[in-house]
């Protein structure tokens, strides 16, 4: 195969397979190709990945060599993609009775729930994260979206088990905005013990839900090495229960009778 | 930008926007390079994705001209992949009491969830598809990966309507396996009159789960122009309600004293 051919297969290959060891004879092979060419062309594609800001090729040297992408997302990008997201919020059209905010739109676009992903993995680059944990169920895009660039599984904490998931831990706690007790479970199955985890979710309030998901991943004695919601909102009469996390954007105030909503950047910028 | 930084750049540009429609000068002003060279650049690519199986380069003449990739899979690499997940499937440790079949880490899996989603895209290429439409919880996933390779939003159907949704449509239908009546809910602003659609499942048994969809849709004057489903089970029982859909594998026989499963492929490859 041509240098010009190679280039775009590799690049394929990358993009389909992020976080994923690759050695240089496996290329070789596959393209075949001298392994002084294939080390010219990743120097290509990395050079290429990091002036995009797509990510990075990184090496590993010695016998069990080879290479493996890391995506990436630079800070320039995601505070345009924020600002951009604080827009499309204020809308008035979004408000909803009771002052919550249509939101299904932004969650149904493929496209933008991979980009959010996309910034989402590129904070828990080095956390060795091995599972992302969401609750049923509109967090599962976010979720398989932060899985799919951090190459791990998702796993799907819910409301009450299902049949066809075999047995499972509960645990009962204590919702922050309407304080009544709820149920959450996860299949034994699906989490293999002291695993390390980040929580992904669309919406915050007082953080009673991922106070939950929490103490359920107690009962596996997962390590949460992060916590990331798409949208906070500014809870004044109850307490947030959880503290440290990272969220996109702030709901800071819903006028019902005005008919507007004030939305900022969360504290993502400032992680 | 060089030839070989530009092949790298816009491989990844079309791989992030499936059929998304660029014109030629976009190009010309984003990596400042001539539209002859573009061009070039182009032949390139399209050769590659065809020769590996990825996809094609549409190609639009005239004064709005432009590209488009058109992501495809080969029915080779389906045939692979269905006889794969036949085999995962039979693992007598999959048994779960009632004879239901343990699939939650299949479908937890990101890479593998997309591989799905790539086969059923494939398949609506042509069917001018403008949503992906499921229900929740466990289709979800699925439904993300075809949207992505589709470049559509998700509709998400609901068992109770949710306070976060605005104003919604719901019917009542008959469950083919249990015989209940449920309630299945769409929220009003989630899908314009008349839209072209296909339902995306994990699993269907008698199918009164999807035709309760397709009954929905009705409301909605939708198109449905495809249904696909992971796995179907042979319902000795009751009749099959649905009729023209896709399915990657059957699950023919499971016998819970001899923990013995049969899974064959589902009739996707006679399609």
């Amino acid at each position: 195969m041509r240098r010009s051919d190679r280039l775009v297969a590799l690049t394929n290959y990358f993009l389909e397979n992020p976080r994923e060891h690759v050695s240089l004879p496996y290329f070789s092979t596959l393209y075949n190709a001298a392994k002084s060419s294939i080390s010219e062309d990743l120097d290509i594609i990395d050079r290429v990945f990091s002036d995009e800001g797509i990510g990075r090729l990184e090496t590993v040297a010695g016998a069990a060599g080879g290479v493996k992408f890391i995506p990436d997302y630079t800070a320039e990008k995601s505070k345009q993609f924020i600002t951009d997201l604080c827009d499309t919020l204020e809308d008035s059209e979004r408000l909803l009775p009771g002052g919550y905010l249509y939101m299904s739109d932004l969650l149904g676009n493929p496209a933008l729930v991979k980009e959010i992903g996309r910034i989402f993995a590129s904070k828990f680059t080095e956390s060795n994260i091995e599972a992302v944990v969401t609750v049923a169920t509109k967090g599962i895009p976010l979720a398989y979206a932060v899985a799919t660039f951090l190459n791990v599984p998702v796993v799907i904490v819910r409301r009450d088990p299902m049949v066809t998931e075999g047995s499972s831990v509960s645990i009962n706690y204590v919702s922050g905005s309407s304080r009544k007790i709820q149920t959450m479970v996860l299949p034994k199955r699906s989490l293999r013990e002291g695993a390390n985890v980040c929580i992904i979710d669309d919406f915050m309030k007082a953080g009673g839900t991922i106070n939950g998901i929490v103490s359920l991943l107690g009962e596996f004695n997962a390590n949460v090495k992060g916590i990331a919601v798409l949208a906070e909102a500014d809870d004044e009469e109850d307490e947030r229960v959880v503290e440290d996390y990272l969220s996109l954007v702030k709901i800071t105030h819903v006028d019902l009778k005005q008919k507007k909503i004030d939305v900022r950047p969360g504290n993502f910028q400032n992680k």
